[in-house]
C-alpha cells in the first residue's frame, strides 16, 4: 500500500491543489492538526534527518535522546563502528526505557519491569515470561540510521527509506574537506520555537529579511552577496547575482588553490531532499564569521590557510550546515507539534582544536537565531487571523517558493502546476 | 450569500431552538468550541464594539493593539481627525506588524521583511517585488471604525456593518453632557476571566447577585434602587419598581434643573445592539460612587453641580459605561476563546481634571470586578458538570432573559417563541 | 434505554473486540478522549468508589470536595448518622457552591445569588422567584452514597447503582477486625499523575515491577511472597505459590488464634467490582511495614497482639486498602482526564492512637507511590509513540490480564473471547 494514499491525506491533497504559486501557503498548512499529522506521515517520516553528531556518542554505551513529533528515539553507540537508533518504547508494556536526555549505559534496561536489551536492541532478559514467549521477536524497534562524516542521519520510514548513498554520496568531498567526521562539539544551544516547522524553514531559506532583522549577520557578509545568494544559487534577483559574480569568481580561484573542493548543488522541487550547496565569500578582510572577523578557533579540517569563504549546505529543509573556516554550525529543525518546533544548534570545531573562544564563536548565530525565533513566532501569530491570506513572494524569496513546491509535491501537487479553481 | 446560513451554524440553530425561555442556557453555549466560532461569526463579528478611548491615541502615530478572538487589531491615529483600525497582519507573509501593546510610530513597518505601510494603511515600501506586483492592492486590511464622543468603535464585519448613526446617534446628548469626547483616562485595569463571554454579560446585566456578592457596590446605592433597577428599567420586580419611583421622580426633577438630559433607552431582543440607558440616584447623601461618597475628581463634562445621580449606558452586551458625577467607568468585554474573556476597565475623568484620587475612585469597581471575576469563573466551572441543567431565572433577572433572547435571535430563534420539542 | 448502547460506545466496542488476550491494550485505550468519555460513562460512572473516610466529616456541617472527571461533589455530614453527597452545582445558574476543598458550614449557600440549601440538599431560600417556582423540585442533585465501616462510597449512576450490600456485605468482618469505622486519618498525601487511570490500576495490581522499582517496599516483605502473591491469590507463577504456601499456612494458623478473620476474595472478570482480598505475611521478624519493622502506632482495631501479617483489600480497581497491624493505607485512584489521574493516599490509624510516628509510618508507601507516579508517567509517554504495540504479559501479571478482561467486558467483550480479526 502506498502510504501517501491514505484517506487522511486526501483532504490535504485537495487543499494543496488550491495553492497559488508564488504566494505563501494558506492558513491551514501552518496551523491545523490534520495537516501536521499528514506532514509527519508523508514528509518528515520519509526523510533522512540529522539527529546529532557522533561527538555526542564517542564511547560504547553513550546515548542521547532525539525527540520528534510524539516519538522519543534512543541514539546509542554499540561499538566503535556502530551507532544504533531505537524507539524508546519497551516491547513489554510500552514504557520509556531511557528517561534522561543523555548518558552512558551498558544495557538498555526498562525502569519499569527491568526488561533488558543489548546495545544492539536484542532482548536479553525478561523474567517469568510464558514458555512460548520468543525473546528474538521482542527486540527494540529500530529506526533506520546512517552515520556519514560524523553526522547521524535517521529515517523514521516503516518500509525502505530513500537510498542514502544515492541521496547524499556526492557531498562526501565537501564534508571531508571540512573535517566533519572528526569534529567536536564546542557549544550547543536550543531555541524551541512556537511556530509550524514550515515557517521556520521558510525563514531560514531566504535572506530578504536579513537587512531588517539581522544586523550581526549582515555585518559579517558583503551586502551584494546577501541579496544575490542569501539563500542559494537562485535565491536572489538576476541583477544582484551579476554584480556579485566577479567577486565570487576571484574567490573561487583562490579557494581552489588552497584545496577547497568547489561546486554547487541546487536540487529542484521534484527531488527527494531539496539539497542545496553554496560557497561564497564573507566580508572583505574577515577570516571568520565573528564580530571582528578574527577566528574563534583553529582552522577546521584539511584547510591550509584562511580563504575568507563560507559554505552553506542544506541536507534537507530540516538539516542545515553553515561552515566558516574555523567552525561550522549545524542547525536541526525538528517538528514537535502543529505550532511547535525544536530548533537546536551545534557549533562544531576541528577535532584537534585546543582553545576555542566560545562567546566569539557563537556571537553571530546565537543572536541571529534568537531574532529568527521572535520573527517566526510573530509570523505564526499573525497567520492565525481570519484575515490572513497568502501573500506574494519577492524576487529574493525564490528559494521559499521552491521549498513550497517541493513540500506540495508530497501531496500530489506537480511543481509548476497552476492552482485548482 | 447570507453569512448566517453557513452549515456550521445549522447545528447551533438547532440547539438554539431547544432553549427553554426563562431558564439559563444549555451547557454547550458556555463551553463548546463550535458555538464560540459561531458566536464570533454571527454575533461578535457583526457588532460595533468599543476598542478604547481616544485618550490612548492623542498624537499622530499613537497606536494600541486590541485583541479579540484570534485577531490582533492596530488602532492608530493618522491625523487630528482620523483614527484607523487595521488587522495586524502583514500582506506579505502574514507576520504581526506591531508586537508591543502600544506605542508611537511614523509608519507601520513589519519587523520581518520591512514592508512599510503608512498610517492610512497604504503599502509604501516593499523591496524587490516582481514587476507586476501592485502595491495599491496590498494595503493593510481595514476594520470598520467610528469615533463617537471619544469612544473608538470597531466592527469586524467583512461586508457592510449596521449603520452607525442609526444605531447610536440618539445617545449623543448623554455623552455630550458627560464630556466623554474630551475625557482622559485616569486609570486602567485588566481582569482576564476564565469564562465564556455570555456568563460575563449575564453577570453584569443583573443585580440579583449584588447583595450576596458586592458589599462595596451595595454600600454606594439605595437598596430599593438595586432591586428595582439593578440592571435596567425592566430588570426588577414590579413592586420594587413602584416603591422606588417617588425617589426617582424627585431626583429627575432636580437633575433636569441642573441641565442633565433625561430619558431612557431599553432596546428589545429584536434590536441589533440591545442598548440600555438608565439614570437613577446613588445613596442618599453621597456625591459620588466612592467609599465615603465624597468625589474623587472634579465634576465631569457640562455639569454645574453634583446631582447625586448616576448613568448606566450599555452600547451593547460587550460595552458598558457607568458614570457618576466625577468619573465614568468604561467596561470592555472581549471574547478570546470559548472559556476565556478579556475584561478591561477604563476610569475616565474630565479632560481638565488636575487632582484625581485614584485609590478613592477605583475602590468600588475594582473590588466589584474582582468579585465578579471570581463569581463568573465559579459559574463556568460548575456548568462543566454533566449534571448542570438550565435553571430558572428570578424576577430580578429579567435582563438576563432579554439578553438570552437577543443572543438566540442571531441563530434564528424568534424572541418569545416556545422551545422546540 | 441501556446507557451502554449509545453510539459513542459502538466504536469503543469495536475496538475492544480487537484486543489480543494476554497483551497490553492498544494505544487508544490509554490516550483518546472518546475512550475516556466512554470509560466515565460505562465504567467509572457505574461503580461504588470510595471518596474518603468519615474522619474528614466528623461534625455536622463538615464537608470536603471530591473531584472526579469534570464533576465536583460535596461530601457533607448532615447529622450523626448521615453523610450526603451532592453535585457541587447550583440549581439556579450552575455555579459551584463550595469553592474551598474542605470546611464546615451550616447551610450550603451559593456565593453567586445566595440560593441556600440545607445539609440534606433541600432548597431553603431563593429570593424573588416567580410564583410558580417549585422549591421542592430544585434541591441539589444527589449522588448515591453509602458509608460502610467508615468508608464513604459514592456512585455516580443516574439510575440504580449495583446493590451495595450484595457487592460488599461479605467484607464486613475484615473491616470490623481492622477497626476501620473508628479509625482516624494520621496523614494524607496527593500524587497527581499524568497518566490514564488504567495505567495506574495496571501498575498497582502487579508486583512484577517491585524488585526493579521498589527497594523500600521489597525490604518489608518476604521475596517469595512478592513473586507468588504480589498482586493477589492468582497473580504469580504456580511454582512460586507452592514454595510460599507452607509459610503462609503457618501464619494463618497463628493469625487465627489471635482472632484475625481469614479468607480470600478473588472476583473474576465478569464481576461488577473485581474485588480482591488477600492476607499474607510481612518480612520475618517485622511487626509492621516500616523501615526497621517496628510499629509506628498502636495496634489497630480488635487486635490483641502483632501477628506479622498484612491485608490487601481491593474494593474495585479504583479503591485499594493495605493494612498492616498498626496502620492502614487507603488508595483512591480518581480519573480526571484521558491522561490525568488523581492518586490520593490516606494513612489510617486506630481511633484511640495517641502517639503516631508519621515519618516512620509513611516511609514505605510515600516512597513507593512517588516511584509509581514516575513509572506510570514514563509508561504513558512511551505509549504515545506510533511504534507502541501491545506487549505480552508475564506470568506475574495475571491480575493485569484479569483487570483488562473485566474492563473490556463493559464494552461487550466476553472474558476469554478470542480477538476479532
Amino acid at each position: 500500500m502506498n502510504e501517501d494514499m491514505t484517506p487522511m491525506n486526501d483532504s490535504i491533497r485537495a487543499l494543496a491543489a488550491t495553492v497559488k504559486p508564488g504566494y505563501s501557503l494558506p492558513q491551514a498548512f501552518y496551523r491545523d492538526a490534520d495537516v501536521f499529522a499528514a506532514d509527519m506521515q508523508a514528509v518528515v517520516g520519509r526523510k533522512w534527518l540529522v539527529a546529532g553528531h557522533v561527538d555526542r556518542v564517542r564511547a560504547k554505551g553513550d546515548y542521547f535522546l532525539y525527540q520528534i513529533g510524539n516519538e522519543s528515539l534512543i541514539v546509542v553507540r554499540s561499538d566503535a563502528d556502530t551507532v544504533n537508533v531505537f524507539y524508546n518504547v519497551c516491547r513489554h508494556r510500552g514504557s520509556l526505557i531511557c528517561t534522561e536526555p543523555q548518558g552512558r549505559v551498558s544495557r538498555l534496561t526498562c525502569p519499569y519491569h527491568a526488561w533488558s536489551y543489548g546495545l544492539d536492541g536484542a532482548l536479553l532478559a525478561a523474567r517469568l515470561m510464558p514458555a512460548d514467549f520468543a525473546r528474538e521477536d521482542n527486540g527494540l524497534h529500530r529506526c533506520h540510521v546512517r552515520v556519514f562524516h560524523g553526522l547521524i542521519f535517521v529515517n523514521l520510514a516503516v518500509g525502505e527509506p530513500p537510498d542514502f548513498d544515492a541521496t547524499f554520496g556526492d557531498l562526501a568531498p565537501y564534508l571531508d574537506f571540512h573535517g566533519l567526521a572528526d569534529a567536536k562539539i564546542a557549544h550547543a544551544q536550543s531555541y524551541p520555537t512556537t511556530a509550524n516547522w514550515k515557517l521556520i524553514v521558510e525563514n531560514f531559506v531566504e535572506c530578504y529579511h536579513c537587512v531588517p532583522a539581522h544586523p550581526e549577520f549582515c555585518s559579517m557578509h558583503p551586502a551584494e552577496a546577501l541579496v544575490a545568494f542569501g539563500a542559494g544559487p537562485s535565491s536572489g534577483p538576476a541583477q544582484a547575482v551579476q554584480s556579485y559574480l566577479p567577486t565570487l569568481k576571484a574567490w573561487e580561484e583562490r579557494a581552489a588553490r588552497l584545496g577547497r573542493p568547489l561546486g554547487t548543488v541546487d536540487d529542484g522541487p521534484d527531488s527527494s531532499h531539496l539539497r542545496l550547496l553554496l560557497q561564497r565569500t564573507i566580508r572583505a578582510g574577515y577570516e571568520s564569521e565573528t564580530e571582528d572577523g578574527r577566528p574563534a578557533s583553529c582552522l577546521m579540517g584539511k584547510r591550509q590557510d584562511f580563504d575568507q569563504g563560507r559554505m552553506y549546505l542544506s541536507f534537507s529543509p530540516f538539516t542545515q550546515l553553515v561552515a566558516t573556516n574555523d567552525f561550522a554550525v549545524l542547525f536541526l529543525f525538528t517538528p514537535r507539534d502543529a505550532m511547535q518546533t525544536d530548533v537546536d544548534l551545534y557549533w562544531l570545531v576541528d577535532g584537534k582544536a585546543q582553545a576555542v573562544d566560545v562567546p566569539r564563536m557563537i556571537w553571530g548565530w546565537d543572536r541571529t537565531t534568537r531574532q529568527d525565533k521572535e520573527i517566526t513566532e510573530n509570523n505564526q501569530r499573525g497567520i492565525l487571523s481570519q484575515r490572513y491570506e497568502p501573500g506574494r513572494y519577492s524576487d529574493q524569496e525564490r528559494r521559499v517558493a521552491t521549498f513550497q513546491q517541493w513540500y506540495l509535491a508530497h501531496f500530489g501537487r506537480a511543481p509548476g502546476a497552476a492552482a485548482a479553481a
